[in-house]
């Protein structure tokens, strides 16, 4: 089976132009079938300020209201992604900018029934894998932006982690897919004070002992709880690491880390 | 040989939500391959006066420095051509959004040498016909902002008329290309007072007579000559028309506005 890489890179990544551009060298470098999946959560926030649209988070969560929901189209869709976009031309890589919008190739719903109201946020009901296959069986490279739309064409926000991983499971039919998850720590750190600390290797059952004793982190929970439904949708692997370290992925085997495996 | 459609939506129609609405059903509903070139003009402006950024226009075109790119990029890129995708994948037109970065599909190279410095605005120097060919054949609809990049990855902001014929030249060896141009009137005029005056077939020596009489107006002139420097590179056929009477063309003969041939 062919591999694929399907990789996440957080907010506070493409905010700082010296990681993106490492960052992007080490994804154009990498060999084999890739998706790029970004965020952008701190650009749209100052785009907002800077159009006076108030920023408001619960749990972690932005509540998309219609100016907001404005401010994510622009920012994720038009700033970060085209930019990124060209970045990989330029790199040689052959990227194309996608929202779950296009080529139908996420649809969504809008969040409905939470206790808390999210606005324009879209949870996603369905992959269209084959278009998604397609695109990348013609060497083209989807880099995706954390939108989507509904049936009715109305455009959502959605989590780029929950994109990701949606991603990575509707496509392990076709591919052995590696999900990526890149941000600023060396991986999943067994102490929170010590960032060369990363644990190499965590199997569902070391997992289990690792929450039980408290070791992993309140903030990474939902991440690796997420990781492992992946796993179980057969994933073939999961890994959480910086950045920077993308270029040690080529052989498909993460060399620095936190690599993720049921068993 | 197989029918092609590039069709050119202005930034006047797309402003105004009923004619959006209008046109996106019309443009669903034509049959065979169809690629869309969209402005943004009037959104670019507005959301430019919103976060401080003065607009200068000079003969039409727009001066973007580095702070407007990044609001075209926003609105163009984003804004408008995500909405539109939506919109579009909502009436079962399976769109695509991209600009010329995306998939490689348009090179330029930033506008030098003129007396006037536009700043970021880009000059297409190449198509990627093969790539456009392959979404094509795919059943895909590109839907296209008018954005370039440059083989450095530097975004450019560039003239979508321009694009819109540019890319039906580059896609006249494989298809039968109509290229239409919609905006707010029912064709070339002749008389500027009466809207119902559309001439309904100009050829190129007919063209030359009404330049010569004054018959069309001095904002025509780059358009019509654009226009014929697309059909003397094997485009079939240009169309100037109303947004609306797009439905009309679908037997791929326009049943009103202005159609434009060599001879």
């Amino acid at each position: 089976m062919e591999k694929l890489f399907v990789i996440k890179i957080g907010g506070n990544v493409i905010d700082d132009a010296a990681a993106t551009g490492h960052f992007l060298k080490g994804f154009a470098a990498l060999a084999g079938r890739k998706i790029l999946v970004h965020g952008g959560g701190k650009a749209a926030t100052r785009m907002a300020a800077r159009l006076g649209v108030q920023t408001q988070m619960v749990e972690g969560r932005r509540i998309t209201d219609l100016p907001m929901l404005e401010v994510v189209t622009m920012v994720y869709g038009g700033l970060v992604n085209k930019n990124l976009v060209a970045r990989l031309q330029a790199e040689g890589c052959n990227a194309i900018g996608l929202t779950g919008a296009d080529a139908g190739s996420i649809l969504a719903r809008k969040r409905e029934g939470w206790a808390v109201d999210y606005g324009y946020a879209g949870d996603i009901v369905r992959v269209n894998g084959e278009i998604l296959l397609k695109l990348l069986e013609t060497g083209l490279v989807p880099v995706f932006a954390p939108l989507t739309a509904d049936d009715q064409g109305q455009l959502l926000n959605t989590n780029a982690d929950t994109m990701a991983s949606v991603l990575a499971t509707a496509l392990a039919p076709f591919y052995e897919v590696s999900l990526v998850y890149c941000f600023e720590k060396k991986g999943v750190l067994a102490d929170p004070e010590d960032d060369e600390s990363a644990i190499p290797h965590i199997t569902h059952g070391k997992y289990g002992e690792l929450k039980a004793g408290g070791v992993v982190s309140k903030g990474m929970i939902p991440k690796l709880d997420n990781a492992f439904a992946a796993l179980e949708q057969k994933v073939a692997q999961v890994i959480i690491c910086q950045a920077g370290a993308l270029g040690t992925l080529s052989s498909g085997i993460a060399l620095s880390g936190t690599r993720l495996t049921l068993s």
